[in-house]
Order: structure tokens, then sequence, then C-alpha cells
């Protein structure tokens, strides 16, 4: 049996083994879910053991555990290729706005709905399942392969550089593919060459020591939750453009080259506005929405809190306001320099009468920008043409793989995005999915990888 | 025995009896509370029964109930008198910031500790025990008395209007005093003379249809966060002005007069600061705080909340953001005029690519400004002088009291305030207290306003 019909065989297996693996909510934001990080990483070493990878280890770190497992009697005139991927989801909050609860793993129409469905869990089981049809079907590999796959992506991966760091000749490797990242559509392929960094902070404003009457006490001090508005509506002007002092100082200017490249790609604006349910679009001035989306930096509000948020009105004037704030970041914006502008920004902004805190919050990457002659990612464009029978779109993506820029810092390897999620499949929202049709289409195309990969090594 | 030794007689029972009033969690704002506000008013029912009132009735409304009970044997050549108070209380959270549970009714160093001791449990306590004391010490009461208590204040009293309309020959009287309100400090009394009126909405801002990733739409559509914080920054300028167009148009300028009157009720604007644990006061421009406290109208955002609050970072850009505002009215605003105006301010400042909509939430009062030879307010005066030894100051008040203005409106007679809380009780916060002191000194004081008006009839 060749490969190909040993994934066709073990395809209702391979399926079933991603809905159990939906069914752990491994939410690594959430103290409460620890435990199921942790039983998600076990999940995953067993199943490197099970498609046959030695070294199978479920190993800690300050924060989530990482698994490692490899592969590496290709021979040494053979490149070793690490494959990256995560087992952490996003929470799954708001609830009630999901069809089927978000950790039930339920299958509708060919596609896998749950969280982490297909970010990550549905992406990182498919090199694993490639690596096991080619071991069963041929008794090794055409590479020597590396899997290193994680419990901290969608918390930034705070605790990943120093194990990194200290694993160094572990991890070592000649190229490093991402499972965790999309391709363009259904039947077109794209490489991503280019992903946003991220900063993030807390900003805490704080008046009264406690919650006031608002009545007794209003207009007499300072409200938070306005001061707190003042700040926000500070930094961004009417015209989209970031106004936090020497904000854009480091960023590299788009070339007539680069707009070019980002205009070849299709993109109906006014599609993509209806199907977000936006009146229009909306960003920084003088740039495309594309150009926006892909290579611009950007500062985003993800949450904001203060005072009585509960049913009907409570008339008080509150003690504290709080907001949360990221920054995706673009070549060469580094993010301890943007958290100290924003810092610097806001705290020469405080409003009258009130106090201002701004704390750093965990997750941080560099931005990363994939060198043209990059020798991985010209293979992947040939096994994605030859898989979809269409040449990729070369993209950017507005997302952060902390991940990459750590093992671009820490092994000196660009890596190069392999993975098959597609992007309207509610990553990070309610009634997330993975069509299984990625899900096959994918562990055909790992095994042509890496089958190229070593006919070219 | 006279009623005065009476009252010292059986004070024990008095503060026994209040302890176990605050015990119940009457928060009308709160839906789970729907039959502890109504289990106070049965208590409130049985209470005024054991004082020796007659007709009392715990008595339906489209909200929570109302509780009535009446003396009326005093005869026709002596008026009747309708004393007002509430045996609602706000929401206590944020619990943790409690010492003792808030509904624990307990004391120390002769305060009454819990939510609702002074607001206004304690409050219209204080005018049962006083009628008992004289109905069972002499027989009779020196007029006629009228006993109305809502349970619905805390929200702005919605279902009390059509209430008062409906029962305008049950509650007709010649005077109303309200046992809610407050007194200026242990040992001198005031008068107060101007309520503010209210007027609430909620504003939503919407953006996608679900909540997106930030990093895949960041910089391609807007943010409702950044929008809510530029529509909110934009209702108030860095003068502390109202920007809503037309707000102060109904305003009537504070006099020379006025401005003396206030300015003559001491003031220390530092220690008022040090005390709120603020760096510094802060308001409207051109007015000193007392001024804007007591007289300005005020726009306050009482809450705010949208995307991720949780731990942590979410990188999510979020669907929705909503805030909670409440406007503090002066004579000679309308709530009804404040609301439109704010409704067309917000919707001719929607941000880009985003949608908005403004809504009035319950809670809704008129102005309320004393007439300046109100005779039920000089014998209040008179009684506070005597019992304070001190004439009262004559202050207006940032609170509002939608019953009174409604009692106005329905019954043609303005209120006098007539009740003992004192401003650093902790309204509306954590550890809410209330003097047992100004529950002793308020039961002598209502005592002898009744016997007052008893000859002056």
């Amino acid at each position: 049996m060749n490969w190909s019909d040993y994934l066709v065989a073990h395809q209702e297996r391979f399926t079933a083994e991603l809905a159990d693996f939906v069914r752990i909510p491994s939410v690594s934001a959430d103290p409460a879910h620890v435990e199921d990080v942790a039983r998600a990483g076990d999940w995953v070493a067993g199943r490197l053991r099970a498609a046959g990878l030695d070294h199978v280890a479920l190993m800690p770190t300050e924060g989530h555990p990482v698994v490692y497992g490899d592969w590496l009697h290709a021979g040494a005139d053979r490149p070793t290729v690490l494959i990256y991927g995560h087992f952490d989801v996003q929470p799954p909050e708001p609830l009630d706005l999901w069809t089927t609860p978000p950790f039930a793993g339920v299958i509708r129409d060919d596609r896998l709905y749950g969280r982490g469905a297909s970010d990550d869990k549905g992406g990182m089981l498919i090199p694993i399942v490639a690596v096991e049809a080619l071991l069963r079907t041929t008794g090794r590999l055409p590479v020597n392969v590396k899997f290193f796959l994680e419990g901290q992506e969608e918390i930034g991966s705070p605790h990943l550089p120093p194990f990194i760091r200290a694993h160094g000749d572990m991890l070592r490797a000649d190229m490093v593919f991402s499972a965790d990242g999309s391709q363009w559509s259904e039947d077109q392929p794209n490489l991503i060459t280019g992903l946003k960094g991220l900063v993030a902070c807390e900003v805490t404003v704080t008046g009264a020591r406690a919650d006031q009457h608002s009545g007794q006490q209003g207009g007499g001090i300072a409200n938070p939750i306005q001061g707190l508005a003042e700040i926000i509506a500070g930094m961004k002007g009417p015209d989209g453009r970031i106004r936090v002092e020497g904000f854009y100082d480091d960023v590299i200017d788009l070339t007539v080259e680069d707009r070019a490249a980002i205009a070849r790609v299709p993109f109906d604006e006014a599609e993509y506005a209806r199907a977000l349910g936006v009146p229009e679009v909306f960003g920084e001035e003088g740039y495309t929405t594309r150009e926006r989306l892909w290579a611009r930096p950007t500062l985003e509000l993800n949450g904001i809190g203060g005072g009585w948020q509960g049913e009907g009105i409570k008339t008080v004037l509150p003690a504290e306001a709080r907001a949360k704030i990221t920054c995706r970041l673009v070549a060469n914006q580094r993010p301890d320099r943007i958290f100290d502008l924003l810092k610097t920004h806001i705290e020469a902004h405080v409003p009258r009468g009130l106090r201002v805190a701004v704390a750093r919050l965990a997750g941080s990457a560099d931005p990363f920008l994939l060198p043209g002659g990059h020798n991985a990612t010209k293979v992947a464009g040939d096994v994605l043409a030859e898989v979809y029978g269409k040449a990729p779109y070369l993209v950017r993506s507005g997302g952060s793989i902390p991940a990459m820029t750590m093992l671009l810092r820490e092994l000196g390897v660009h890596a190069t995005v392999f993975a098959f999620g597609l992007p309207d499949e509610n990553l990070h929202a309610p009634d997330e999915f993975f069509r299984l049709s990625s899900f096959r289409t994918g562990q055909i195309a790992y095994c042509r990888l890496l089958e190229q990969l070593g006919q070219g090594g």
C-alpha cells in the first residue's frame, strides 16, 4: 500500500482522532484550564508515538508544556526538518453564540466544529498523520523530521524563548515548517512571506479610591471611563493613523514593487465588508485595505471594562476603568520599543484628576519577513502548485506566530508556513470549524513536501 | 412615659429591627432579587402595623411594590403629612471590598454596616419609630400622617408615576417629607432646596457581525471600542463642558445671590479631594466645585464593556462595545429633551465603519428646586435648629429623588427632605453604614416635627 492509499484507508480514524483532540478544552489563557492544556499535550505525545516517532516527550516550561518527537534516520546527507504547531486554543466565549458547544467536536457537512478545530488542532494533526502514512508504508521518512508542538501560542508563547534557548541542540534544523497558518481558499494555495509582530498592554485609569454615587460626586471629580475614552480616542486619528509619537519610525515603507505584488492578489473589498457585516472598511489613509491588513502596523482595542455592566442602570461614578490593547507590528518595529512608546504617550496624556498605569501583558513577537530566495519556501510553493494545480499567491498575514520569530532568532532559520486552515473558519470566534477536505488535502501535501525535500537534499 | 423616654426605653429593639431589615437583600436592579424586594415590602408593612398605623397595605405596581399606611384621626383642621422613603437598595458589588458581607447587618462602633443601612432603610425606619413613640405615649398624632414607601428608588422609580396617578386620593397631602436624603454632618443640619433630575441611556457600537481575530482583520475594519471611546471623548471637552448641542439651553443660570448662598456653606476642596483619594478635583470650567456638584448638570459614564475582560490577552477585534450614561439635570432641563439631544448628538457622530444605537434606560427624574417661601421647609428648619442647636445650611444635592418630582407633578406639593444619613456613609459603595447616633437623633427630630406641624395647623 502506498501512502496515498494508506491515507484513504485510515481517514475515518484520523477524523475521529481530530474530534477527540478538539474535545479537550485546552484554553491556555484561562488558569482554570491549565490541566486541560497539559492533557492535550499528553494526547499529542501519545499520537506522535503511535505515528512511529522517537524520543517523544511532554516537556515542561515555566508555563504550559511543549511536546517534542523526532525521526532522525534519513541520513546525515538529508536535511533536518522541524515542524511546528500548537495544541492550545483561544477561550470559547461568548458561549451562547455557538450552534453546538465549543468542545463537543461535532461534524456537520464535512466540517468539524469546535474551538481549535482549525486553529490549530486540525492543522498540527496533518503532518503527524502524513508522517505516520510515510512510515507505515515505506518504513522510513525521506528527510529527518523533528516535531515541536507547543501549548501557549494563543497567549503569545511567553515561556517559549527560554525553552528554545535551553534546547537549541534538540531543536536544530535546516528548515522549519509551521503547521499553523492558512491557505487562500479551497482551490487556491498561498505562501506567506510576512507575518506581523505583536505587543500587548493594559491601561488602567483610576479616580476616587472607591466607586462613588454619580449624583453626589458627579461634577466634582473626573470619571475614569471618560478619561480612558479620551486616552483611547487620542491614540488614533480620524484618518486611521496611530498618533503615538514615533510609532511608525521603524516601519519599512512598502516599495512600489511590494505594492504591485500585493495588488496582484485578488481582493473584493465590497465582498470583504459584506462578509464581515460592516457598513464599510476603515483604516489608515493612504493605503489599500489589503496593504493595511498585510503590511501596516495596527493598534487594536481587545477589551474594555469599568463600572456597572449588569442589567439596567447603577448610578455609579466608578473608581476604575481598564482597556487591553494589542499592536500588530511590521518589519522593523520591535515590541519592546513600541511598548515604551505607548507607555510614554499614555503617560504624557493623563487626563486631569485621574491616575493612569500602563502594564505590559504577556505575548510578544517580532515581525517576520521572508527573504526573497528562501529555498524551503520555493519547494513548498512547488508542492502547493502540484497539489492544487495552481501557483500559490504570495501573501502576508496580519496575524502573529510568535514561535516563528523565536525560532528565527534562536535557530537562525526562517520558517515557512505550510498549513491548510481557511480564513473563513471563525478563528477566535464562535462556531470555529475546520474543513475535513482541507484536512485530507493537507495530508497529501505534507507527504509530497517531505518527498520533495528528500529528493532535493 | 413621654415619647422621649419611650424612644430611650425601646432603642435596643429599634436597632435590632433595623439590622433585621438590612439583612433582606432587596436589590431592585437585579431580577434575581425580585422576591427579596417584595419581602422587604412585607417587612415594612408589618412594621407599620406594629407602630399602630391603619390601612396598611403592600400594593403592586408594574414593577416592585409600594407600601402604604396612615393615621388620619387628628381632625380635619390639622394638616395631612405624607412621609416618603424607600426599602430597595443598590447592588452590593464589588463584594470583595466589603469588610463584612453586605447583608450581614453588623454593628461596629455604634454604626450599622450593610447595603441600604443609610440609603434608605435606616432613614425610612426613623419616622415609623417616631410615630410609634407618639401613638404609644399620647394615643394620637398631632397631624394626619400617611406613609408612602417604595421599592424601586434605586432604579429610578420607573413604575411609580402611573401608581401615583391612579392613587391620587389616597396619597393627597398638604405637605410631603422625604425620609430619603441626608444631613450636613453629625453636628450641623441642612435643608435641601434643590435636587438634580436624571436621564439614563445606553450606547451600543457594533462593527463586524461577530468577534474577529485582531491580527486577521486589524487595519481592515473599525474597532467598536475605539469608536465608542471617540463618541465618549467627544461628549465632553477638556474644559469639562458637555459638548452635546443644546445641552445647556434650558439651564437656569446661577444668579449672583445663588452663588453667594452656595459660597456661604463651608467647603474644603483639598479635604474633599483627599477624602475621595483623587489627585485633584475636575469639572466644568467657570464654576466652583460646590457649584458644579449642586447646581450644574453633569454627564457621567456609569459603565463600559466590550471584548475580552478576563485575565491575560485575547487577540480579538470585538463585534460590539457598550456604555451606560446618566445625566444629572438642573432646572429647567427635562429628561425627555435631554435624551433626544444625546441621541441626536451621538447619531451625528457615528464613527466610520461602525453602527451606533442609543437606547433610553429606565430611570428618569425632573430636577427639583424649592420655592423661596415654602412653609413645610420653614418648620423643618426650625426643628433642625432646635435639635442640633444650629441653623441649618441651605444646600442642594447632586442626587436625584425621582419620587419627589413625581409627587410634585401629581400632588402639586414640593417635598421637604427631612432625613438623617450623612454623606460619608458609603452610599452606593462597599462598606455602607448608618450611624446609630443619627438614627436616634432623627427619631427625636421627627417627633418634634410632627408636634410643631400640629401646633401650626
